[in-house]
């Protein structure tokens, strides 16, 4: 997740995420209060969601590492802005969703932050028939029980279709 | 996600689910407001969320065939009840989350159920040092973008650690 904290770009590697409504699209994620990236989100009413790839895993896991509030993360990638001007976009990210803040949930230790969907960045080359291609993107994601990074495993079945011939 | 409608277990694959907080331990799901499901989670204040493992995904995939209003699937799964009573857990499902529900954040086309944890389900067989091992559970995600359900990949790489030694 990105959020310009004080002037500068910020990014936290965050495993709470999800998209939260289809029409009109919305991202949802869920970030404990003591994060410095909340602080951002509230003062621009902007965020990103950035959705780094398998090669990127040890950038992401330093962003994870050290606090905004402590280190300067804003020349860890290469930073881009769009139509909303204060959400930072990484360049090397396979996918960008760059959002504007709809709502923040009161959640105990975490907020919640739905945001409305402004756009989406990617490249011609993750595409597959027009959409993006998971297996050209390669995204990875974090088991919090062994504090791993997995890498998205093989198609098992269709879905929509696998269940036709199901019977009770 | 389960939850009892009209007094009869109904159960709802879905993609968009995420953990919301960690004290007090929450979920977030985001449900199409069309669905079935939706009515029985207002109705009792209460949900499950049930993790299927890869061999259960034909009878998963056939509860997103057809809908609760029309099919009764109260008998796809062998189910029981916990603290809450009103809450359907899957006896075949390595892991179950019985919840209350928190809150409903409307989203547009989806509703947001934010719910409590009030109990997890799981058997000894799919832990490790006591945690439950995703290696054993074996879950499965859908991707929207080409219709497949996908098994969880290899770890790549240590967490709050592959990125100690990056440098920017």
């Amino acid at each position: 997740v990105g959020a310009n904290v004080n002037g500068k770009a910020n990014f936290l590697p965050i495993a709470w995420f999800m998209q939260a409504a289809r029409r009109p699209p919305k991202v949802a994620v869920a970030l404990n209060r003591a994060h410095y990236t909340n602080q951002g989100i509230k003062e621009n009413k902007t965020f990103s969601v950035c959705i780094p790839s398998e090669d990127m895993v040890a950038a992401t896991d330093h962003c994870g590492l050290v606090s905004g509030s402590k280190a300067d993360k804003s020349g860890v990638f290469e930073v881009f802005y769009g139509k909303l001007k204060t959400a930072p976009l990484i360049t090397e990210c396979p996918v960008n969703i760059e959002c504007s803040l709809d709502k923040v949930v009161d959640n105990g230790s975490n907020e919640l932050f739905i945001g409305n969907i402004v756009s989406t960045y990617t490249e011609e080359k993750y595409l597959t028939d027009g959409a993006v291609d998971l297996k050209k993107t390669k995204p990875f994601m974090l088991s919090l029980n062994d504090h791993q990074y997995h890498v998205l495993g093989k198609p098992k079945a269709k879905a929509w279709n696998v269940g036709k011939n199901f019977k009770p």
